[in-house]
This record gives C-alpha cells, sequence and structure tokens, in this order.
C-alpha cells in the first residue's frame, strides 16, 4: 500500500486534507477528554511500575481516541503509551517512502497530577508523515484550552495564534523543566536542574510535558527541557512549540529525534542557547 | 480603643460576625482580582530589585483590597507586601489583649507566574486576631476558584467542604515547594530539595505559595514547604490548610511563626514529619 495523496510531501498537500486531519485530531482529543473528567474523582489506580501510574482512565481516553482516528484513517500506524504500541513500525521510523503516516497519542500527560486531582493534565495527539512530526493537538480540559497546529500553519489556542516568547535573557526567563520520579541527588538531571535554576528568574516542574511546550508556543515559559519524557508525550508539543517561532533542538544542541525525545525548546535562539550550554556541562 | 465585640476570645464570637468578615474578605479578594485580570495581558512592569517583579496590577488589586476592607473596618490594622506596611503593629504580633485585629494581604500571590502570563496566581487574604490567624480566603481568578476557611468551622472551595489528604508515605507522596530566585546550588534550598526529591512520588515547583497551601487544603498535593515566604503569602492558606486537617508547623517541627513563615504543611503527621526530618538534613 502507497500514500500518494499529498502525505509523502505533506508540504503540497491540499489546505482541505490538513483540515480533515486537525478536525479528526481535535475530536479524538475532546473525545478522550470526556473519558478523563468522568473519572477524574472516582478512578482506580494500577500500579504497573512503582511511581509509574496507570488508570482506568488511561485506557478509556486512549481507546476513545484510537477509535476515532482509526475510524476515519484505517491505514494509518499507531503508537501511544500502552503496552504493546510504544514503537512506530520500522518503515515509520525510518521515513520510508511508503511509510504510512503515524499517530502518536498519550492518552494522559501528567498522569500524576491527574491522580491527584492537581490541574496540568491534557491529551496530546501529534501525527508524524514523510520523516517529520506534521500535526499536534494538545487539549487542556480544565482550563478548556485547545493548542493545536499543522506544518507551515502556524499554532493556535483556542482559535487565537500563538507566538513563543521573545525573551532572549536567561536571568529574566521563566524556565520549567521535567525529570524522572525517584532520581537520586547525584544524578545528571539534578545537576542540570541546579545550573538552570541559578541562572534563570524562575523555574517550574508543572508535570505535563505536553502542556509545558504549549506554555512555550504562548510565550507563557520562555522555555522548557526534558531528558526523560517519550514519544507520545512530546509529539504534538512539537509542532505546535516549532510552529509557534520557538527554537527546538535535542538538549545538547544536535537535531532532535521525535522518536526519542530529549530535548530543549525556547522561545528565542538566544535563551535556547544559553540552556543548551548549561545542560551539557552535566 | 479596645475591641472587646469577641475578637479577644475570636472562638465566642457570633456566627453573624465570622460570616460578616468571610463575606467581607471574599468581596474584596474579587476586588483585587478584577484589576489583576483587567491588566493580565497590558501590565506595566516595573522592577524594585532584581528578580522580584511588581506591577501596576499588584498595586491596582491591593488598593482595591484595602480600600473595601478599611470601609468594612475602619479601626483594623493592615499587613501588605507594599513598602511601608509590611509589618503588624507591635501590639498585634504581640497579641496583647487590646491589640485591633489586623489584615494580612498579597494581592498577587505568584506575580512571575501572572507577569508570564502562566497561571496559578491568586489574591491571598488573611485576618490576623487574638494571637492567631483566625480567616482566610485565597482567590484564583483563572480557574475561578474560591478558597475559604475561618477559624474552627472548617475549609471550602466554591463552597464544597475540603479534607487534606491522607497519604501516609512520602514514597506516594505529590509534593510542592518555594524557594527563592536565583538561589545558588550549594544553599541549603538547594539540599533540602534534593533529599526531598529522592523520597517523594514527584515534586513541584507552582509558584505560589497561597496555592500550594489551598491544594493541601483540597487533597490535590499531600505536602508543601517553604522557607522562605512572607507573612503576606501564607497568611490565609494557614487558615485554610489547618482547617481542611493539614499538619502545619516551621519546617523543623517547631511552631510555625505566622509574621516569619518558614514552614512544612502536609495532609498526615506521617508524610509531614517525614518532610521535617529531610529538611532538617541540609
Amino acid at each position: 500500500m502507497t500514500f500518494d495523496f499529498g502525505w509523502k510531501s505533506f508540504e503540497d498537500s491540499s489546505q482541505r486534507m490538513n483540515e480533515s486531519h486537525l478536525q479528526t485530531a481535535i475530536q479524538a482529543a475532546r473525545a478522550g477528554a470526556v473519558e478523563l473528567m468522568s473519572r477524574r474523582s472516582s478512578f482506580v489506580v494500577s500500579e504497573k511500575a512503582p511511581k509509574d501510574l496507570v488508570t482506568d482512565a488511561d485506557l478509556a481516553s486512549q481507546k476513545a481516541i484510537r477509535d476515532l482516528l482509526e475510524d476515519a484513517y484505517p491505514d494509518y500506524a499507531f503508537v501511544g503509551e500502552e503496552e504493546g504500541e510504544n514503537d512506530p513500525p520500522d518503515a515509520v521510523r525510518r521515513g520510508d517512502t511508503d511509510a504510512p503516516p503515524c499517530w502518536v497519542v498519550d492518552p494522559l500527560d501528567g498522569t500524576v497530577n491527574y491522580v491527584h486531582r492537581l490541574q496540568s493534565f491534557a491529551v496530546s495527539i501529534g501525527l508524524y508523515a514523510a520523516g517529520k512530526m506534521r500535526l499536534g493537538v494538545v487539549y487542556d480540559p480544565v482550563a478548556e484550552e485547545m493548542f493545536a497546529a499543522v506544518d507551515g500553519q502556524g499554532a493556535t489556542v483556542n482559535g487565537r495564534p500563538m507566538k513563543a516568547s521573545d525573551c532572549d535573557d536567561l536571568s529574566q526567563a521563566l524556565v520549567a523543566c521535567s525529570f524522572p520520579a525517584g532520581v537520586k541527588k547525584d544524578a545528571p538531571e539534578v545537576t542540570r536542574f541546579v545550573h538552570v535554576l541559578e541562572r534563570c528568574r524562575s523555574l517550574r516542574r508543572l508535570g505535563s510535558c505536553a502542556l509545558n511546550m504549549c506554555y512555550v508556543a504562548d510565550g507563557r515559559l520562555d522555555a522548557y527541557w526534558a531528558t526523560n519524557v517519550s514519544a507520545w508525550d512530546s509529539a504534538a508539543g512539537t509542532v505546535i512549540a516549532r510552529e509557534a517561532g520557538a527554537t527546538l533542538t535535542a538538549y545538547d544542541g544536535s537535531k532532535m529525534d521525535d522518536w526519542k525525545p530529549r530535548f530543549c525548546v525556547a522561545g528565542t535562539a538566544s535563551v535556547h542557547g544559553s540552556i543548551v550550554d548549561l545542560l551539557s556541562i552535566a
């Protein structure tokens, strides 16, 4: 099977085609969020690994999203955070010309926040095609914010265009970071945290990779880095931040690997460069 | 002048009296929030000290709140974060029997978040009388959450009663902390952060002391500590967390000083004790 309707060269695909993918992703994100919100006060927690919470809500959200995406695009590949679907088909990863487009879904980004009834969790849906993340939708059902972007067409929140921060001085920057639960005091993650902490205005840990990337896109954060997240956490946010004008690379300044995301994103190249320099010390 | 209408022994004061203070504080918090929200996208930033942002919104919010409180209770003392009103009258601090009740107001808690258009900022209004914080109101105008508590009468959010978390194991706990901007890597604040980080499920830095205390009250956070905040940051939250059943002491386990708040608050005595032990290592 080949996908010859413009996806090989997404830039050439019709506006109608993009719009249809975007509307499907938005509909799926809302469907996932309905499952999350309906279970928010009464979820059943099971632990597959210490400090790695998985909930009924997680699974129900993923099923609602997957059903909707597969119904609309039955031949597309699917990557999600549930077991057995963590890796994209080899053809997708290699960017083969006949590889199918691939949805990359986190049905509940910010699980720990969600389980504790704290705000800042989201549904995240990205679409990878022809060697690149092409479309991203992140929905925060508590704040009722729908972040969306399509390759080359800008990024929006609830329809309003977003632009990343123009802050070009790290000492004035509000920065966020993610690192793993249970990290030890001599871990490089802690060293990196402390290095940036000394230099920025303030350093947040909010608990949702997807939302942190959207906040960088909207200039609410000046920068964000993560060294422990998975492809589904960052997929949609990658497109949203990039389309809002943010600078995004691997955390050491090299090209970011969409399938092994260890990255730094910032509103300006200046703040991005300052943080990448500090992260490389660890 | 003496205040002999029940404030000397607040426990004996009438329900009507408490209700009238509470409604005034709620009205004042909303009035402050109106000023914050109307300026949110167009504030003028001035810096009185590096990394200590003060905005027009801050000042406008405080004026709206103070006008309303002074109009309703002209003889009460007032402590706020603006210059010249940082300290309570000596009689208030000493808890003299003829000391006036004292409003303790933060017109904008979470200034850095606010300035960056990030969520998680609030108006905080506490009332100190007869040697104790007696009433607290914290309003988050983005989430539209009004947290309120009166001594001995429980704590609510938007009218719903709150109860602190029953998590009694630090390794399962979602914890938040505050420490100053620009802290250096060998500072005790960083050591304390790392000690707790190793042991808890996850450690957040959200940027608003008042909201962190309310989240502990509502069980969204299992614990929170701060070693750098001011009386007006914690005043209202103190009452709200205590009335929701949380354990609250100075961060070293001794009695908390309301006027020099360096404290640890947790849903259970067990998690509280674990954190106090870890904080004392630094």
